[in-house]
């Protein structure tokens, strides 16, 4: 476990804009040269315009012109000690577009944490190819 | 296969609204009364606007008073001989909130068909049961 | 007011599956052959795959082939005496595009009822012209 | 017009990941303290899980504790001389929720530029007080 992620990932948490569902969730990923992009899940009274951790945090990333070569992993961080919140589909989609496939996703609380490859989150993905 | 979902999903594809990607996909579930119901994609000019094809597919089951317990598999067709469309991340969000993880969920194009077990293609999923 | 598109709309919102927000919203589309579509919210547990009722009801209509002419007007529902619930932002994308411009849409609950003009309600809109 | 403003959304709009519609846009908010966010539309190959620009900017602000009062105005900017981009409906739900309704939205492009207020881009909005 990347622990300087775990820590960003904590802090970010309290950023959370869950006023609806007061379900927590932040993300942290690390690019290879080290540098770290978080994001929270900040949700709308029009539950479908809502947008998960995961996403705010590749999205960042993704705006300063980082790229999939760039990114090494992600770590999903929700407060306590609730069951883990894995990753939605959603987010696996998106990050199976931006991430390569090989990346870590770990997924933590404050007492638990788990290791995935990102391509066993997402098996037989839609995928950019599909499209050409 | 179940030919006559495959005939319906093959029929639906005609109304798919696809005037940005031009990429057809349709859907149809069956229900355990034998009842079908079809979808399509239908895309939007902001691209996040837009809808795949099973989520069209199940919201109509749903808005008809079908529950989880009503429903038997899906099935995905995309017209031709390119690589099978797999369902997107969101879509098998949307399966698992509203279907049995153990349902068939079928992939096909007019020359190729797979199968899998819901479960199979979202593990470690987010559910509702994370939200109480 | 169309008395029936409104008794549909209120029928149909008996089956909105809004389990975490427990807000009801259904809808309904006349065409002008004199068909009459209806849909309702669709939560999920990762809150931007929900759907609202407004695009539901439209998607359901394009994916039986209707398309923009075909549509007369569109009705929101939302059961009681609380403040009417107006379309929101993302509904309105989705109704440009799908929809005519001039088309009416009405907002009611069981105690209040008022109509607008689409156009109106989305000003300077996105439009697929953008995109050629 | 904020120069500065427009020089940044200019400056960022090349990092916009929009493979698919090759349609870049981008956009900059401006705090009251003076500090800018910067957003750029990412686009996936399942249409629906793309974002637009102007959310990923809010987005990321509230990520990094920006609160609705924080916010002065933002500006949407589309490179070249073609219309107009104005935001989606969906943008404006999200800027609905985000930030105050007497903030001023700019759209813009290398020889246009209009002004908005924001409660004019979405008159009768869904809102936060519908939910309680």
């Amino acid at each position: 476990m990347n622990n300087k992620l775990f820590d960003m990932a904590k802090l970010a948490s309290k950023n959370s804009y869950s006023i609806f569902s007061h379900f927590k969730v932040s993300a942290a990923i690390e690019l290879k040269d080290g540098r770290i992009f978080t994001g929270v899940n900040i949700e709308n009274s029009s539950y479908p315009e809502s947008m998960c951790a995961e996403r705010v945090c590749l999205f960042k990333a993704y705006s300063e012109g980082v790229r999939k070569d760039d990114i090494k992993s992600l770590l999903i961080y929700h407060p306590g000690n609730d069951a883990l919140a894995y990753p939605c589909g959603g987010c696996r989609q998106v990050m199976s577009d931006l991430m390569d496939h090989s990346c870590v996703i770990a997924v933590s609380n404050d007492v638990d944490y788990k290791e995935f490859i990102l391509g066993d989150l997402l098996p037989y993905s839609f995928t950019p190819e599909n499209l050409k």
